[in-house]
């Protein structure tokens, strides 16, 4: 988890301008993501070196951490 | 925007099971990610069709608005 914090933060709120926000993601979202960047079908270079040592384990983990981190929106009028 | 609504959302919160949420995403990730799919670099069925008729301009406008819905968060304890 605290390789992911790096640039998603804790919070999920992305810490560096190339990362994405994953606060509240969708858990479905998210396994699928860290599943095609280890296959090598999305292609990011941090996230490729980041998901090589994650096992489906860590994967679950990390997904279902996001995806609990409670999101509130408000829309713009 | 209307395409886009189906899936995510006016509020930018996914409408379906296979959908990321989007609201307050980092507006280059969300320009980052439409060029991609327009490309084929990232491959989802329901994106490479909505973005075939995207031009500069929408991918801008609908980043744009997506990245200005405000979030907030709350981390689990």
């Amino acid at each position: 988890m605290s390789k992911c914090q790096v640039c998603h933060g804790k919070d999920g709120l992305a810490k560096l301008p190339d990362a994405p926000n994953i606060a509240g993601q969708k858990e479905a979202y998210l396994v699928k993501a860290l599943i095609a960047f280890k296959a090598g079908e999305r292609k990011n270079e941090q996230m490729t070196v980041v998901v090589k040592g994650l096992s489906d384990e860590d994967i679950a983990n990390v997904a279902a951490y996001y995806s609990s981190i409670k999101i509130s929106v408000q829309v713009p009028p």
